[in-house]
């Protein structure tokens, strides 16, 4: 059998940015590159940009083994990001023509795409039009997302750096707190970002160990959040402790299903995609803490910083992006399409994972969220399974390059020109 | 000359804590021991603590050589920390009648207290009081303030690890927001602490480097803030990027003297101590921006993080803090009283420092600010002069001793009876 002389490649990334989305990118290019691609395109702000003709080629950026180190440790889209859900097919098949085309003309064989939900509809969609349009161009998503809520793999690469990263600094403000503690008692309202999953929220119970207690209250968004029962349980910690430390996802909801940040009326946000902003729950809820337990409060926001943070990346989550990238790319290499690569656990302790590929059909748009059992009876912890669930994919560090003091970055050259 | 017999030593931590006062402390306790005191006592919450008869035997906390590097890497005040400053001496004798039985009752010597301006104003005031009531204790001050105002010395442990924190933790801002940039625009305003002093904001540029290009913009309480000269930059800066991020000190005022953190009406927050809480500086900011732009915006606050973060400490300051450390115990040792230790810069490059012992009555209540001429000619950067300053500061790290994948700190057994 004569095979086939194989030609480019083309990646983007979607959705959030992440401490290891990066590392996808670089596995995926350096597995395209070892398995004999001539080209590896990054599309710049994903198909939102590919649409508009925005595209690089990646071997201009990539330019040696450090060039890879780095990439791997630089947080944030490399090569941007988007927010773009394609139209169903029938709906308009002009935006699938004007993809299509873009793609023949830089001879793409294979189309990897890095991100969540949203990406996996992506793929699953380009792959469907392929399949109508008789396209052997073959589509495979990579799993990328800071909030675990995808379905069918075991958890998501950027989980595991954030988990640990909000493990670390609810830690570093649980004992800062310390400091100052007065009789008078304070309350320091911590927000987590999730908003329909409890899983970054939950792993500020990582601060917990033989030298901390950890936060004293998690509120997930799988839970209705009832506001009486929680000033309940705050004058009642504050009886015993002088300094009380609570978490809190971004998304709770009272039983109505209203956001607690919603109740705010004073403030409101609303992003460049006029999606509502889910800030402001914390402060919001020390604004009641303070009216109702007259104690000192501060709210605390992780924001941007909790999926940013690659200098406190985990190591596991880092090479595991790194691993994901390289099987979607050889998997797309090897005639899979309409796939998504997911992370099966073999087993906990040891802690061992490998990389399974999936049906993107069975993925897409499944919200998977924290299981109640992993969720304390009264609602306000995780339990020891939740811990032994996140534990393993936290572990390990990835030193940052340092470079007079502060993380080195892979530089993105005249990209200012194309964005 | 008959030597005489050495008998106990008291140490306290004050004012705002920091990633490297617990290094000091170390340092205290490692030279206490080395030159052959009995005891080391540590105040509970400083001298507020200490009148309330709270106070531990620091070898019941320190038990090996693990321990002290374990403190080294400890965020905030391990003892526990006050804001008290003491009356003028003819306005209340009882009170130091009452700190001098305690010390008598304890056999001190010396007294080692570790913190900022207030600090080292219980450190006068003790001394003299010393010196009219012919006790022979030695009272030293060992410096310590992420904001670096301190008087008399070259910078101040804490300040390096909280200016690394921040460059790195802005730099990580900056990338996040490149990955989701529209043409829209979007402007990230961050606020760093400082009331009155710009170090720390100053800090943020940092960032910039070969890879980064840094804050757009920096704000400091030095220089008076005019809101139209702010909005007419932010929409020439939109002109140019599609992102834009902003530091801004929360201490920033107009002309008159307003904090900006006061023009918002709608919230006000007051710690335990009655000081008005500078937050919402950023906030209060993006709203203006938002309206008069009509861009996205987002506030991210570094709050207690930036004092707290030692898993991103500098390796300079915290060896720094414990020779400072070191030296205050060294120098109360030998005699010295109403003495501060400080830091004197002996060459930027290569970079070298030694401590030297200088009069706290010439240190006391006199804040350090960030020269003019360190500033930009429009107010609104930091001078290469600045980063020449910082940049050594910030050098090396600190290993975090890792456990499960989470940094470990020096426990506190059995605090909270004495709390």
């Amino acid at each position: 059998m004569v095979q086939k002389k194989k030609r480019n490649v083309i990646v983007g990334q979607s959705g959030g940015p992440t401490a290891a989305i990066n590392s996808s990118l670089a596995g995926v290019y350096r597995t395209a590159i070892d398995r004999g691609y001539n080209k590896v395109y990054g599309m710049i702000h994903g198909v939102q940009g590919l649409m508009e003709g925005r595209y690089v080629d990646l071997s201009d950026h990539i330019q040696s083994g450090l060039d890879i180190e780095l990439l791997k440790r630089t947080p944030s889209a490399y090569l941007g990001s988007c927010r773009y859900k394609l139209p169903e097919i029938f709906e308009s098949k002009e935006i699938y023509e004007k993809i299509f085309d873009i793609l023949a003309k830089l001879e793409i064989d294979c189309f990897i795409y890095i991100g969540g939900n949203d990406s996996m509809d992506t793929i699953k969609k380009l792959s469907d039009y392929a399949i109508i349009s008789g396209s052997d161009i073959r589509f495979v998503g990579c799993p990328k997302t800071i909030d675990n809520d995808l379905a069918l793999t075991d958890h998501t690469p950027g989980y595991g750096s954030a988990a640990k990263y909000i493990g670390t600094s609810v830690k570093e403000i649980i004992r800062d707190s310390w400091s100052l503690e007065t009789s008078h008692g304070q309350v320091i309202i911590v927000e987590v970002m999730g908003r329909n999953a409890g899983w970054l929220t939950g792993a500020t119970a990582l601060a917990k160990g033989e030298d901390c207690d950890g936060p004293d209250a998690i509120y997930l968004p799988e839970i209705p959040f009832d506001m009486d029962a929680f000033i309940k349980k705050i004058k009642a910690l504050l009886k015993t402790k002088a300094s009380i430390v609570i978490a809190v996802s971004e998304g709770i909801r009272t039983k109505d299903g209203k956001y607690v940040s919603d109740m705010d009326k004073s403030v409101e946000y609303v992003d460049a995609f006029g999606h509502k902003q889910l800030t402001g729950t914390a402060r919001y809820l020390c604004n009641i803490v303070s009216a109702e337990c007259g104690c000192k409060t501060r709210a605390i926001e992780l924001s941007t910083l909790q999926r940013a943070a690659s200098h406190c990346a985990s190591r596991v989550d880092i090479l595991e992006a790194y691993e994901v990238g390289g099987a979607a790319m050889k998997a797309a290499d090897e005639g899979d399409s309409g796939k998504m690569v997911v992370l099966e656990r073999l087993s906990d302790d040891p802690y061992q994972a490998g990389t399974e590929v999936k049906d993107v059909h069975k993925i897409a748009n499944d919200e998977r969220t924290v299981p109640r059992e992993w969720i304390s009876k009264d609602g306000t912890y995780v339990t020891n399974e939740f811990i032994t669930y996140v534990r393993p994919l936290i572990q390990g560090d990835v030193g940052p390059i340092m470079v007079d003091g502060i993380p080195r970055h892979l530089y993105r050259p005249g990209f200012q020109d194309i964005l």
